[in-house]
């Protein structure tokens, strides 16, 4: 099985990286940009073909490395 | 607009972020990962209420500064 797993900062927190690129698409002349944030998407590939066990697995992996739940927030999409 | 654009290596290509993260997943005991592969997830968020203008201008987003196109994929998504 393939988790998708999308990791964002928290609404509120400041994303430098996304404020840079703002930056960045407005000097080469790209205009009517709002807002610019940078995730990270992590795709693991699972042995598991149980559904539920994958799920589960993603999720303890995102508490524990993948995201860092102070400042972040994750989805899991399991494919 | 919100256009939500994931950039990936392309097949083939190397991760070190990937690889580095299946050995500390490892190290934390989870086991049966096939892999890890790391992207990001790019939001950007538009002025523009037209979906195929937003679509054209995120497209030559990604080729100029989004995605190297040398070693990336990327694909857009407008909602």
């Amino acid at each position: 099985m393939t988790a998708i797993v999308n990791v964002f900062l928290k609404e509120g927190v400041l994303d430098p990286q996304g404020k840079a690129t703002h930056h960045a698409l407005n000097s080469l002349d790209f205009e009517g940009i709002k807002e610019v944030r940078i995730g990270k998407q992590i795709i693991v590939t699972l042995e598991t073909q149980d559904k539920e066990k994958a799920e589960k697995e993603v999720k303890a992996m995102c508490e524990t490395l993948l995201a860092n739940t102070v400042i972040e927030e994750y989805t899991i999409e399991i494919a």
